[in-house]
Parts: C-alpha cells; structure tokens; sequence
C-alpha cells in the first residue's frame, strides 16, 4: 500500500471509527495498525512488517488465517444460497451443522438454536432457561448464578452475569440481580503454582459455597454459568477439571441448569473439542461462537437438551414459544463455513496439532518463569498466561497508573508479535495451527521483550 | 435435490434444529420448507418449487438474492484478509465503510461503532447514552423511553424497551424499568385510514403524551429509542413524519438522546436512504443492521455524534472506556460486502427503482382493498400492509385461535409467494430490485389466496 493512502486510510480510522474496548485517547500519537494481509499465524500490516497472532484474532481464528478449504467453502457456498430467512425455511448448511454440532459435543445435548456471537449465545441460554421453568410449574426459578471474574459477553442480559467490574460495574442500574459466586482458586496461588493439594481444598471450598448457596436459593435459582476450565477475559484464571464436574453434581442434585459458556474455550482451544470433556460433564445449555466458523465470520449456536426443548414444544394456543430470533440466525455462509471447519479437525488431525503444540508450549514456559517479575505461570491446551508482579514472591502488583501489560503490548508489537494483555496479564491464544518451530520463536521473542522491559 | 437426501434432511432438521420464533409444534405435521436456491427476488424448494421473497427474508435481503457483484466483493475480500481484530488494529474495509456510512447518514453523525446485529446495535446504543451521562455529571439519567409495540430486539436490554407483549411479556423480572409511551396512531385508525386531520390530531395528541413525560421526568431520562416511520414487528404500524420530527424537537428541549432504530427500515426501505430523511432529523444514536449487509450475512453499527463520543474521550486512567466489543467486531468480509452494497445503490440507480416499484404498488393497492375483510392499508416505500378482520366496519377482530394470518402464510406459500404474517397483519417488506412486472404478480397471487379463503 503506498504511503499517502495509509495515512489517509489512518486518518480516516481515528476521524470516523470508535473501537470496541478501547480508550481512544490511546491512540491519539499512535495509529492502530492497518492490517491488509493474514495467512496463517500471521498478520501483515500496510508496511510490510509480520506480526504473529498468537491471540488469534480475539480468541476467534482456528486453522490459520487464510485456509484454502475454508475459503473455498465460502465460494461454494455462494453458488447455491446467500442468506435466506430460518423462520418457515430451512436449508442444508443449517441441518447439517446443527447435526454434526450435536454430534461431537458432550451426550445428551438434543437440540441447536441459532444466533449470531457469543453475547447472544448467552441471552439465548439465559431465555431458555428462565421461560423452561414457567413452562414446568416453577415460576419462582428466576434468578441466575455466576462467578466472580466471569465474562458472558456484553450485552445487558450477559452483562448482569457478569463477574468483571471494570467492564461491569458502570451499567449496574440496567443489570438484574444474581448470585454471584466465588471463583476458583483466584487469591489461593499466593507464593507461586498451586500444590496439588491447594488445588483440591480451592476447589472443595469453592464447590462448598455453591451448596450453600443452593441449600437456601435453589428454588429461585434457573442456572448457573460458568466458562469451564478457564475464566478467560477475567483473566485466564483456570481451574481443575473437579470444579467443573462438582457443578455438574451440585445442579443435578438441586436442579438447577448448568449453562456451560465455551464461547471462548470450544473448538480443540483447550486441548479437547469442548472444555467439559476435561469434566467428562454434559451441560444443560452450552454456549458456542468464536472458533465455530474457524474465527471467518460471526455466528454463535446454543445447544440444549431434549428436556428442555420439549418444555417449550406444545400447541400455538399455550403460548409457549420461545420468541428469540436474530435475522440473520442460522446463516448458510457461516454454516458452510462451521461445517467445513469441523471436516478440517477430523481430516488434518487438527486435534492432534493441539495436543504438540500444547507439549511444547509446556516445555517453553519454565524458561518464561525465570523472569523475576513473572509469577503464576499456567497453561491448558493453546492458552498459557503469567502475571507481572512488582514483587512476585508476595504477588505485590504494580500501581495500575503503570499500565505494564499495555507496555509490554506496545513493545511486543516492534518485535513482530501481538501480545494483548489483560491488565498485567500477559497470555497466548495460539491458532490450532501453530507450529513447534513457531512455539519456539513466539516465547524466545517474549523473553527478549521482557528482557528490554527490565523483568529479568 | 434428489427425494432420499431431501428427505433425511428434513428428518434431521425437525431431529436437531429449534427455530427461531417458532412454535416447532407448527411443524409436527408440516415440514419446513427446504431451500436449495436463491436468486433475485425468488427463492427455490428442493422440488425446485418457486416462492416471491416478498419479505426480504426477514427484512434484510436489498438487491435481491445472488446479486454478482456482492459475490464478486466477498471473493475479492477473502483473497486480502478473512477475520482479524478490530481492536489495536484496523483494516480499510471498516475504515472506509465508516467513513461511508457517515457520508450518507443524516448531518451530525461523527463515528461508527460496529457490532454484529440489530439487537446488539440497539444494546450499543443505550449502553452509550446510558454511560455519556455519567460522564457529563448527570448520572440520575438512567432510564429509557420507549414506545408501546416497539420492537428492539431480543437480548435483554433491547428486550427492556420492547413495547410487544406477546414477546416480551414473559421475561419482566430480567428487564429494567423504563417509559412506555404511546404509539402514535393505534387505536386511530377505527373505521378505515385516518384522514389527513386524524393523522394530525393523533401526532400532537402522542407528542403531548412524550412532553408530559419529559417534563416530569426528563432528569431521569438518557433516551427515547423509536423505530422511525414503521413500528415493524408490532404490526408495520406507520406514523407520519411530523412525529419524528416532533420527537426530535422534544429530545433537543429536553436533554434526551433521541435514539433512532432504522435496523429495520434503514437503507432504502421507505423510498429515501434512511427512515429520519423523511422528517429531515438527525439522531443522536442511530441504529443500523439487516440491509446493511444487502442481507448477506451479519454486521451491525451504531452512529453517534461527536459529542457522544467526546465525552468518552479521556486519558485511560479516567475510566472512561467504552467497554464493549464483540470479537467478530468490524468483521472485514462483511464490510466489504456492506461497501458494494452502497456502491450498488450509487451506481444502479436503486433508490429511483424503489420509487417506481414503490408507486406501482401503491396503485395496486386499492384492489386488494376492496375485500369485505380487509381493512387499515398502509403503505409506505417497498412496505405495504393490512390486516384481517372479522367485521372490517367495526374493526372487530378474529379469534385469535383461528390464526388468520397463519392460514394465509399456509395457503399464500402454494400459490408461490412469502407471505409471513404478524398476527392477523398481511405485509409486503420487498427487496429493491421488484419489478413493476413482479409487483403486479405478487399483488394478483395475493388477490387470489384472500378470494379462496373467502375474505371477499
């Protein structure tokens, strides 16, 4: 791209464009990087300089930017449908996808309701799960449990289940109340990795308070949600498998639904197609996006159980229709797109590519922890994250005014890699198909980052 | 599609997928119609039976289906970038879609913020009004007014100032409380179309209702959110102009966000690009989805004002961020789709085809207007509707268990034509490209579905 018009396009972009989650005074010297080229882990920007997209483009992108199969399923597509209504019509992408969907997630899921990103994927669990219990006789199962440092997505209704006050707080007035529950291990790593031990009294205590909770509320209680295996935007806090099948016993016994939110965590991104397999657990409701049409274009799906449905199935007159809709559900583009993804991770062994990666990310991440300033290092599947501490060894951070994760963002991206933090959380999201050599650049380039920055 | 695969995917299509707005139990005996096809304003059945798309495929298809150079602008955008992120960094899609949007919008609109559908562009909308006030020290603006039979959506917060029970109703203890104001016109219309001084009556009668308001509570009041010229979901209910610009004028006095949603009626619709032309009036937030795309495929966006925006322009430390996103935010297939669209219309003369296709309707109106059972025409651009009554004279309505409307979809689809009802309102929302040819058609299959149900 020539110079005149990047800087026009520039100039442009901070005339005309507000972007999402950004303090735009930010880039008041800075421009946003114009990307016109992606392929593979890579992003190019109009200069010509490479960036690795070890975020995949906001936790979206599964087999790399690019893919030639995915982008031909696009073509083809186009060639029999664009979009057309899913009310009174139907259409082979759609069938299909909500087929196979329900075939490869945890046994017992029975039925696929479309929509169109993970917020909705949420407002459509928390509808379904709210108007189920009208239609079965327990009005007074109204309210919703959560967890401290969850995230659902932003509009109101996955707001008001939302555990992150930064991005919470301010629209406290518009949010209906719930039970907010402790999350996981958070406050338990103090002085380093949890011990195996640690770990199971975090979990025990966590799982506690939700009995008790349940013991005085359930009746009032229609679910509850969690990101199993990882709170991701609070963090990347992860917990152990145990949390999550302690859930699932807890709201079997007191009947309550269990809403797994795997927006950010299906699709193989922790190590198996959906985080509740690490729990051997099946959810009530569970949430997909993202990574569902290999990070392409939006489209979300909440599959539910039979149960549920059948609450809902009845003559017109009864009145117990779920009214929820988007017009563009059930896209046939984004189906194509989903399906050819899902025949991608079982005829490239795309599952397998993970679980190498993920072995040696591991063994990268000793070398991170070296650093001095770098404390609470943990890793599940294509996710690892650390903390930057003033002083590690008594977790004491530094004053937020500092911004450190925002520095080591900026600084990362002279040294060609994006790294976005979470305040002064520091992770990757890495693509399904990143590479063992590419691992081993990605965490050398990070240390070279943290070495510059004085973490050493 | 040969009859054995047709078939099994209409068996797995009732096995796995709930639609949406639909009682499935409709489909019990019936099955979904099987798309395969679709191309300008027809769509095909697997039987290669053909049906008129007189309602845009839920509102949002423009140019017609399988239009070659939206296709042309999705193969052309796959060969730069698919998916990235639109936070930290941007790509000329977005960029110029916004500075285009701007463009042709109302005067005074300073920034596109994007984000996937019409209820998240509507959550936007009053996430953004609700916060600016905070930020300008008037945090006792918390509330919203909306209209009865408003439809905004179906997350919760656009569900908040939904004024359609029948959708809405169930789901109270998750809303927030906000002013339901009057519609303007319902109840008006009794005896045929309102005349010229009806109308007039009816506005400064609904106008008056909204400076009561405002006067009493305008302190506690961020926004007023209205569908501008058609309240569509709530039965394509039509107001004139002057209540628009009324609204306008009254927000203005008041310190009220004049909230416009043309998700619905925006990009050429009504006969002029968006609804708020037609009372020259320029909103403070306007809300944009469905035709953006040409119906294509999902993308969203939300107009502010400068001032909006500026008031959350600050240094990070202020806590002013405007802490939403959505991960497929500014997607950039999309907005290349969105950009030809616009092009399309600039080039090939869309809005003059509007204003024919949109005149020839109006004089085939009048035909359909002579049966005894028909009554309220409406008309207004490529928007046309009526409703069914028992006794039109005396507007005494249908059971409701008779599904009147419903009848007429069934027997309307053997005749080759969509006509999806709301309630017992009969409605054409036709893409741009009708041609006066097809309008006659669609106007005389129509004639004769009313004259074999017996409504003559």
């Amino acid at each position: 791209m020539d110079q005149a018009t990047k800087r026009e396009l520039l100039d442009k972009d901070r005339q005309r464009v507000w972007h999402p989650f950004t303090q735009m005074k930010d880039y008041a010297r800075q421009d946003h990087l114009l990307i016109e080229k992606a392929e593979g882990i890579f992003l190019y920007d109009a200069d010509g300089n490479r960036y690795y997209d070890t975020v995949s483009s906001w936790w979206v992108n599964v087999h790399g930017h690019g893919h030639p199969r995915i982008k031909q399923a696009i073509i083809r597509q186009l060639e029999e449908t664009d979009h057309i209504m899913f009310s009174g019509f139907t259409h082979r992408p759609g069938i299909e996808l909500a087929d196979k969907l329900l075939a490869i997630a945890p046994p017992g899921l029975g039925k696929t309701f479309y929509s169109d990103n993970g917020s909705t994927a949420v407002e459509v669990a928390l509808k379904m799960s709210f108007q189920y219990w009208r239609h079965v006789g327990r009005p007074s199962k109204t309210k919703f449990a959560y967890l401290a440092n969850s995230y659902h997505g932003d509009t109101l209704g996955a707001v008001s289940v939302g555990g992150v006050d930064l991005f919470h707080a301010t629209f406290r007035p518009l949010l209906f109340d719930g039970y907010r529950l402790p999350s996981p291990l958070v406050g338990e790593w103090s002085g380093g990795r949890p011990t195996p031990e640690a770990a199971e009294t975090s979990v025990a205590k966590a799982l506690e308070a939700v009995k008790q909770l349940f013991e005085t509320s359930a009746g009032e209680i229609a679910g509850l949600i969690v990101e199993p295996m990882i709170q991701a935007a609070g963090g990347m806090l992860m917990h152990p498998a145990a949390y999550i099948a302690g859930l699932r016993e807890l709201c079997s016994r007191y009947d309550v639904h269990l809403i797994a939110d795997e927006v950010a965590v299906g699709f193989g991104r922790t190590g198996t197609m959906f985080a509740c397999e690490h729990a051997h657990v099946t959810p009530d409701l569970l949430c997909l996006s993202k990574g569902l049409t290999a990070g392409m274009m939006p489209l979300a799906a909440t599959l539910c159980t039979d149960a549920i449905y059948e609450a809902f199935y009845d003559d017109y007159e009864t009145q117990k229709t779920f009214f929820h809709g988007h017009s563009f559900t059930g896209n046939p583009l984004a189906c194509a797109v989903a399906l050819e993804s899902l025949r991608i991770f079982e005829e490239e062994g795309v599952l397998d590519n993970v679980r190498a990666a993920s072995d040696a990310l591991r063994g990268h991440l000793p070398g991170l922890e070296t650093f001095r300033h770098v404390a609470n290092m943990r890793h599940l599947g294509l996710v690892a994250a650390f903390d930057l501490y003033a002083d590690a060894a008594s977790q004491t951070p530094y004053p937020p005014s500092e911004r450190r994760g925002y520095q080591v963002y900026l600084e990362a991206l002279k040294e060609g890699l994006i790294l976005r933090p979470l305040g002064d959380t520091i992770y990757y999201w890495l693509p399904h198909c990143t590479t063992v050599a590419q691992l081993e650049d990605i965490v050398s380039r990070t240390s070279s980052v943290l070495e510059r920055l004085g973490y050493r």
